[in-house]
Formats: C-alpha cells, sequence, structure tokens
C-alpha cells in the first residue's frame, strides 16, 4: 500500500503491432497526443527505425530514445521509449517490409511483452494490432492475443471484454468458426466467462453489484426450442450465477437486448460468439472500445480493430482507440495495485 | 396505369396477431395515430369483440365495424374496419384467452389474408405479431409469416428484408438454430438473395443502382481460413452478381461493417443469418424498422417485433412499427401498381 502511494504510476508495456500495418502510427500518434508519461511509466516493445520513421513522416514532435527493460522513469514527455525487440530496415514503406519478417517480428513483441508481464517487470500490457492470418503464415501458431497470454500465463479462466462507455461485452467463444460455436458452449463455460465478468466489473470499473445479461445463442432465444436447444445450457448456467447472488439474467434474445443496454438496462452482455458482441459494440463505440483480457494475473489491454494494412503508412489511421486502451490500462493497474 | 390514377388508394389487409399478444393494441392505436384511410383502404383480419374492447380500454375514439371482403371503399376515417375471423369471449384480458384458441385465431387471420393477397383481393398485407412457438404447441407446423406467404404463393426466391431509414438488412437464412446456418449457405441461395435485395431496393426503394455490401460468417471474415471457410462461397455469390453488374462488396467483417453502413457507405447488407442482421438493426432502428417480404407477388411488411406476452393488455406496446409497416406497404404497393 506504501508503495502504492509512493509511486502511484503503473510500469506498462505497449506493443508496437504489426510493422506493416498501422500499429506503429497509432502507438506514435497516442504517444503525442495522450501524454501518457502523466499517467504511468510506458515502455513500447517494437522497433527503434520504423517508429523513428513514422514520427518523422507524421510531425509529430516526439523524440524516440532507445530504452532498458529497467531505469524508466525519469524520461520525459516528448520522448517515445522504445525497447527495441527488432531490427527492420527504416527505408521501407510499412507495404515494401517483407511480410514474414514483419509478421515474426509483431509476435516477438508481443512474446517479450507478455514474459514482463508474467514476470512482473511491468503492471499491465497495451496490444496494438497483429494479423493472426499473417503470423501462422510465417510458421507460428498463434490463435490470438488472449488466448497467448492465458498461456503463457497459466490461466485456465478468462474472458475477452470489449469496453465502451455504455456497452461492455465479454465472449464466452472467440475466434473460432461460427459453426462450432454451439458445441464449444459448455455450462461451465458460460458461468466461468459470468463469474469473470462479475469480478471484471467489480475489480476494474467500481461496479459493486454489477447488472448482467446473458445473451441467447438462437434467434428469438431459440422460441421454446424450435430453433435450437442451447439456450437450456444457458439458462442452467445463468441460474448457477443467481445461486451466487449475481445480478444476471437471461438468457435473453439477442436481436433486442443491446437496445436495452443503450436504454441503461445493464452494465455488460455475456455474449456466446465474436460478432454477437461485436456488431453492437461497435455500431455503440467505433473509435472508442478498448479490448480487455479479465482473468490473467496482470492488466491487459488492446485497441478494437485490426492492421488496416490498407490504410499503412498514410497517416490516415485513427488513435482514439490505442489512447483509451492505454488510459483505462493505466487505470486498471492503479485498481489492482491500491488493492494490495 | 389508368385505373392506378382513378383510384391510387391500394387495399391493404392487415392482421391482428395474436389476441394475447399486443397486436390488437398496436393496430388499434396505429388506426387512431396515423390514419391510414387517408393513403390507404385498410381491412383488419382479426376479432371484433377483442379489438372492440381495446379501443374502449385505450380510449382510442374509433368505431370497430364488421365488414365484408368488399365495399370498403367509403369507409371513413375514424372507422376500424374489421373482417371478421374469429369470435373470442370479450369478456376476457388477453392472457386470459385459452392459448389454443388464441394461437390458431392468430394463424387463421394470416391464413385468410394470404389467401386474399393470392388472390389480389388485396395489394398488400401487413402482419400483426404471432408467437411461432404458441402456433406450435397448438398443433400447427407454422416457421413464420415469411416462409408461410412464399409457400401458398408458390414463391420460389424470396428474402426477408428488415428496413429502417438508414440501414436495410436482408437474410440469406432466418428462423433456423445458429448451428445449422453454415450448412444452409449455398452460393446459389446468396446469389438469389443479392439479386432480390438489389430487385427490391429498385423497385420499392427508387435506388437505381444502389449499392449493396454482403457480410461475413465466420469473425475477421474467417481471417483467410483460419476460423471457416465459408467466406469462399460468399465470395464467389458476390462475384456472379458483380458479373450481372450489380453494385455489390463482399463478404466484409460483420463487426465493423454496420458502422460503414451507418457513415452512408451501403444502401444494404445482405446478412448471413438472423441476429446478424437484427441486432444492428434493431440498435439504429428500435421503434420504427419495418420487416418487409421481397420476392412475393404481393407486397408484406410486417412490425419487427414479437408478440410481448409480458406487457399486453396494458396499454404500454408502441405502435410505432406497425404505422411504419402501414406506411411502407401502401408505399410499396403504390409503387407496384403504378409500375403495371
Amino acid at each position: 500500500m506504501n508503495s502504492a502511494k509512493k509511486d502511484p504510476k503503473p510500469k506498462i508495456a505497449v506493443t508496437m503491432g504489426d510493422p506493416r500495418g498501422i500499429g506503429p502510427e497509432i502507438v506514435a500518434k497516442a504517444f503525442a497526443r495522450a501524454a501518457p508519461h502523466d499517467f504511468c511509466v510506458p515502455l513500447v516493445l517494437g522497433d527503434v527505425a520504423v517508429l523513428s520513421r513514422t514520427v518523422q513522416r507524421l510531425n509529430l514532435g516526439l523524440r524516440v530514445a532507445e530504452v532498458e527493460e529497467e531505469g524508466l522513469r525519469d524520461i520525459p514527455a516528448g520522448v517515445l521509449p522504445v525497447l527495441p525487440v527488432s531490427t527492420l530496415s527504416s527505408e521501407k514503406e510499412p507495404g515494401e517490409i517483407p511480410p514474414g519478417e514483419s509478421s515474426r517480428a509483431s509476435f516477438a513483441y508481443v512474446e517479450r511483452a507478455g514474459r514482463m508481464a508474467v514476470e512482473g517487470k511491468v503492471e499491465a500490457m497495451v496490444t496494438a494490432p497483429v494479423s493472426k492470418e499473417a503470423i501462422h503464415r510465417a510458421g507460428i501458431a498463434f490463435r490470438g492475443h488472449t488466448e497467448y497470454l492465458a498461456e503463457i500465463s497459466g490461466t485456465r479462466d478468462f474472458a475477452m471484454m470489449l469496453a465502451g462507455d455504455r456497452l461492455k461485452v465479454t465472449l464466452v467463444t472467440t475466434h473460432v468458426p461460427l459453426e462450432t460455436v454451439a458445441k464449444l458452449l459448455t455450462e461451465e463455460k458460460i458461468f466461468s466467462v459470468i463469474e469473470i465478468t462479475a469480478r471484471g466489473l467489480q475489480e476494474y470499473f467500481e461496479l459493486r453489484s454489477p447488472r448482467m445479461a446473458v445473451a441467447a445463442l438462437n434467434p428469438h432465444a431459440g422460441e421454446g426450442g424450435l430453433f435450437g436447444n442451447e439456450e437450456g445450457i444457458i439458462s442452467r448456467a445463468v441460474q448457477r450465477a443467481r445461486d451466487r447472488r449475481l445480478a444476471v439474467s437471461g438468457p435473453l434474445p439477442a436481436d433486442s437486448l443491446f437496445h436495452r443496454v443503450q436504454m441503461g438496462e445493464f452494465d455488460a452482455v455475456v455474449c456466446m460468439y465474436h460478432d454477437q458482441g461485436l456488431i453492437p459494440l461497435k455500431l455503440l463505440h467505433f473509435d472508442t472500445a478498448v479490448n480487455v483480457t479479465l482473468g490473467l494475473p496482470f492488466v491487459r489491454t488492446s485497441v478494437d480493430h485490426g492492421v488496416a494494412y490498407d490504410i499503412a503508412g498514410k497517416g490516415l489511421a485513427n488513435s482514439r482507440s490505442m489512447e483509451e486502451a492505454i488510459r483505462l490500462g493505466a487505470r486498471m493497474a492503479r485498481r489492482k495495485k491500491g488493492r494490495r
């Protein structure tokens, strides 16, 4: 408690993302716009040459400084502190960097940041977008940041949350074919996500008794079994959570549920699959939603969008989600620290 | 053309919906608020006792009049013209009507209105909500209005559209378990819905060259086959549509697509499953969206919500979607008539 009071600024590792994508641009822009030094001790895991070129091209008025894992506390605002993990060519446009090299580098940033987080060297990690597809093509089995970080930290029960001001969703299944979703739903898994959601809302969002909804899987919540029976499984998970005194309703028909959230009826929605949660989230909070992994031993946030190769290097990328991800990551880390 | 000019008001059959639900209330309210007599010749297929009681209880200032299929033209505003299809007790609250009786009646309204539409006695039908589940329990195999009307009119290629001012979605699959969606997607079916959507937008919404998007099935559009391969099928259907000079893009990741529609990039989205289209639709157009069946030989619109048994008989139901459904049905019927 004392050390937290003396030094309330949490140390945060920010990954640069795929060098061929918009990651370098949104990281640099976020440092220029959001001044993260004011509320945390940030460190970017990435590439000095790529970031220097980005800062120059966009005229961001930042100085890129190569730093070590330690000794970060005194770096002034206006400096973009980079722990060099890759050494790519500074001469190249994003699209000219060889895809394999770029993908392996993007994974190496995550690997290094993950290790630092697991070892307690940083209190939070914030990730820029990578391409799972490109990393796969480079020969690395990678199912996504969330799954990877759970694995290296030995976390069994975790959940991906997408958080906007009004709508927060957690996902029972994430990056899997839609066809397999129904088979992957178990009472245990749904109950676990409900519980992790409740704990996350209490721990990090200061909601003492969060009001949660659980979405149905099938249209019209299966209309009494007419189209699908998974609502029975969901019902049992909800009942178990209610038995533990959690304020949770469901399964509710997904099509009208998000309007109810918009009207203020629930704090969060537990969703059965990726697009069920992300379609409404991106409609309500397009530029400002943050991806949060709940259940890990450290705080992890991320932007809620992809690499956007098509606009990389053009100065067109919006850094709002990255700014929000760093801000929320720092806030969550402070709350976690405050309780220790 | 001449007769359309002489009498431009189309004849429209409105079904009353499940007597135990909010159907009678929203039909009566819509007549009181939207004055449909001004722009069409309306006829309600329902129950005189139930509607009389509804009008009285809500103090709507309407007179319920029993009418025949013919001889409707001279009915003044302020009169709710009802073709009696059922004779339920006027003494009962909605929830006290026996479920079997109520469900069979709700189906009988659709049956009668459907027959009138097929026989050309009305130019459009507008439907209030029924419960598929309750109709099933009453022993009638009924998969939904859309499917039923396609069947009785011998229509092979049809599509369900949900239309709001900004967002219009059509569905490749509708009331089926989510698990079966992937198996139901064929190039032929997707292509057919794209084509019906284009024709519908041209015929009824006066868009000469509608800009259409086709949603992907899997998260991140499958991310190059990492999670699901159905995007290949969708791609081929899109290519076929482009070969026919339709302006269509896809498959596009569904999570960010609807934001693009919100920003004005597309006129309509062809969706692979019910909630993929209805989640964003109900967020953007909660009270005002209309359900339209495209491809039938007659015009059919409907409210975009369910029976809402929980608020039936309480005077709380919002009739906006029903008003919009009658208005849009009349507008579509006039356009269809004008072209003949």
